[in-house]
């Protein structure tokens, strides 16, 4: 666990998640230690959601270099800045967070001194959910797609078992121009185990002004759908969608599964 | 996907969710829905975390009538009133969202009038998870233990499910007074599965006054620290616990997976 004192000695770092990209959608301890902060560590598109003041300096990275990220931002801190690492969505979540204590785990005398703060977020796959309904309701996983930190028989396997298991799939990193095919072939995974009528949802940017929310069944899902803005949700057997003439659907999970009835009249 | 356009002549349901708890973590979004709004239904102790005016009227209810409280609140919203859902920590994880689709499900031209929108919320694991450090940085999944809702079967066999898959697993629900032997049950069964010295973190009241953070191995981890306020997340064997003399230790789940090296140096 993290402590809440500070040394009055030692320089800080914060870890923080903007949310989904709406500032209305960041809390208030989040954007808090925005304003706390006097250097910031991020992805660029993520620093852009932060009105950042002249005194506050940003420091841009490529998204695949979170190691080498979380490393200068820690020497940072440790010089004495109060620094703010930023991640979309929450920063524990394929996100920062994993990376900053990573760097400290294969040096943890260097960064002895230095304060860590980890701030939590609202993640992607709860505002693809809540704009779809409430297809999270029940027993759900989060997955990575991404074959760069694990091998893809990894993956395949835990697609299967989850699908197994009834969990509802939530895919972070489902595409990118490096990795084409991997979303195609879990879907193919997926039908093996599940319904051909499963729902799948595409939600790309959820709660922002380029918002993209499609659902369609399994056995139609296309790739070509989900770009690296998108988060993927996989219905179980259970999952259901309610029409609503002029309103679009409904997708949820039902609270209850098969053979206890809980609160049913 | 939900319709941003409100009918005029509509009744309004928002469903939010207050998050883990600390008026800080809940979203600019949702606290806007709450000025807005003139009826409040919901768990007695999720309203009582709001700053509600004298026009605005609650209508508290017990944990366990979903469903009920949901027909209340859309029967509320239909004769016009804008109705309040409130969750705590996010209302698509296992909260409000599920038993308000489920209300409309069974009865959809009831309340095709009715418009709904769910704000997304931080869920209680992503609180737990940012107070110990970063345990759910890699693929992770989100279980209820509650046997009301689903035979006790059906949880046992998504827990060894989860954990050959080698998923962290975070534990919804894992106690209560009338469901008292089943974490302890959980834990053997995964104890069947996962190495012995996987770090289980009971994270209660994560970023409330009453916080209360501990870790134990797998082989040592004891129910009894568990109430309802708890949520429990149980490691994979690829979490680790890193020491840091004076701060608490912090426990994550490494980006990488075995096979496969990231941007590791």
């Amino acid at each position: 666990m993290l402590s809440d004192a500070v040394r009055p000695d030692a320089g800080r770092l914060i870890v923080i998640g903007t949310g989904p990209g709406a500032p209305e959608q960041m809390t208030p301890q989040a954007q808090a230690a925005v304003a706390a902060c006097d250097l910031f560590f991020g992805y660029g598109p993520y620093l852009d959601r932060l009105a950042l003041a002249p005194h506050q300096a940003r420091i841009a990275s490529d998204n695949r270099e979170e190691l080498a990220r979380a490393r200068q931002a820690l020497d940072r801190a440790r010089e004495g800045h109060r620094v703010c690492m930023v991640s979309g969505g929450d920063p524990g979540v394929f996100a920062m967070a994993a990376a900053v204590c990573e760097a400290i785990d294969r040096d943890p005398a260097a960064y002895a001194g230095v304060d860590l703060e980890i701030l939590p977020g609202v993640t992607a796959m709860l505002a693809v959910a809540a704009r779809a309904g409430a297809p999270l309701g029940h027993d759900f996983c989060a997955i990575s797609l991404s074959d760069n930190l694990k091998p893809w028989s990894v993956i395949v396997r835990r697609l299967q078992l989850a699908a197994e298991a009834g969990l509802v799939i939530a895919l972070y990193n489902p595409i990118s121009r490096a990795r084409p095919w991997q979303l195609g072939q879990a879907f193919d995974t997926l039908r093996a185990v599940l319904p051909a009528s499963v729902p799948v949802i595409f939600g790309r940017a959820a709660g922002r002004p380029d918002e993209a929310i499609r659902v369609l069944a399994l056995e139609t899902a296309d790739p070509a759908l989900a770009d690296m803005a998108t988060c993927v949700i996989i219905g179980s057997a259970e999952t259901r969608i309610v029409a609503r003439p002029g309103q679009g659907d409904l997708v949820y999970t039902p609270r209850f599964s098969a053979g206890a009835g809980g609160d049913t009249p």
